[in-house]
């Protein structure tokens, strides 16, 4: 268990995808969605048909749940080996984003995977803006959760002939796969460039 | 939206993170953890001291959300990109699993990350598999979707200049690191020299 805002905010700023929990007559349900960070906010976005959406831009309570695997620990026996991971779990409610503040929630989505990309593309129009539903949760209250250590066996194990350690895991981008309809002479854009060198955090 | 039960047994098992929605007091609580498919079921251990798993194991009405990241989805405007992913939520219940049926999950779940692994190391003790609680929901109600097209650009921006396609992404391993009480002369051993070449589907 740790309590630093700043591993939580790494967590939230590492990982796009959310898998926010609600009640919905009187059964759970688990939605997961993609989410950005902005500052002490968490935002959620989505169609504006969408039924959950609606459903928790009434201020339903929530619990939403980020987690990131970061390793296999491979440990002496089946017992101690695990994983390396941090998972964060967010308590509270989403409220809807006023209309003038949905645009730069919007840009910051698309940066957030894509660094630079909202300056190579068009701005959004006022009919994208509209048609989008965007949510927004403060983070207050919060639980995280952060595995990190190496195999913890028992003395036996530790004088027998097996190995152990840590097996890293991160993700990769492979190379870009131009559209199918993309017109002859387009070059992949620095943003997309650069994914090669940084790749996303996810 | 899928019904092709093929396609979600796929995404079960390139996923080992489940997030797990239940009611708790009224209130919605989402917890992350590493699930294993076995044939129609899909498992999940923890602690015997465990609070959620001592929940769960009385059959309360659960949602498991199960989703991949595999792509980025670079349109021309901000309002079309988004990502390729599959997404699964499972609906049902869990239920304690039998004393004997506790070891075949066990090893399930470190061959599901380290093929070979289980024999490569001792037998797990009965201790051991008394300490750990292991739970099975049977694979009967489900939804599933996945995203996995081009970009979907209007005339307008099809006409322009922008790049437009997917950039894949996948898990990739690092180089295996050895635990600090690692006695000298022990060697990786295949299970996990193969995550070199074979990454670890997650």
């Amino acid at each position: 268990m740790s309590t630093d805002r700043a591993q939580l905010e790494a967590l939230l700023d590492d990982t796009v995808l959310a898998h926010i929990g609600f009640v919905s007559d009187g059964h759970p349900v688990v939605i997961p969605t993609g989410v950005c960070r902005i500052g002490d906010q968490v935002f959620a976005h989505g169609s504006t048909g969408s039924r959950w959406m609606r459903l928790l831009a009434t201020g339903v309570p929530v619990s939403v749940s980020i987690a990131a695997v970061d390793g296999i620990v491979v440990a002496r026996s089946t017992f101690e080996s695990s994983l390396h991971y941090r998972s964060a779990v967010l308590f509270g409610s989403f409220a809807a984003v006023a209309a003038d503040e949905k645009l730069a929630a919007l840009d910051a989505f698309v940066e957030r995977l894509l660094p630079g990309r909202t300056s190579e593309v068009r701005p959004s129009t006022r009919k994208e803006i509209a048609a989008t539903s965007m949510l927004a949760l403060t983070i207050e209250s919060w639980s995280l959760r952060i595995s990190a250590g190496w195999p913890e066996d028992g003395d036996d194990d530790l004088a027998g002939d097996s190995w152990a350690g840590v097996v890293p895991i991160e993700h990769q981008t492979r190379a870009p796969l131009a559209a199918p309809d993309l017109r002859d002479g387009i070059a992949i854009p620095p943003s997309v460039e650069r994914l090669r060198t940084a790749p996303p955090r996810l």
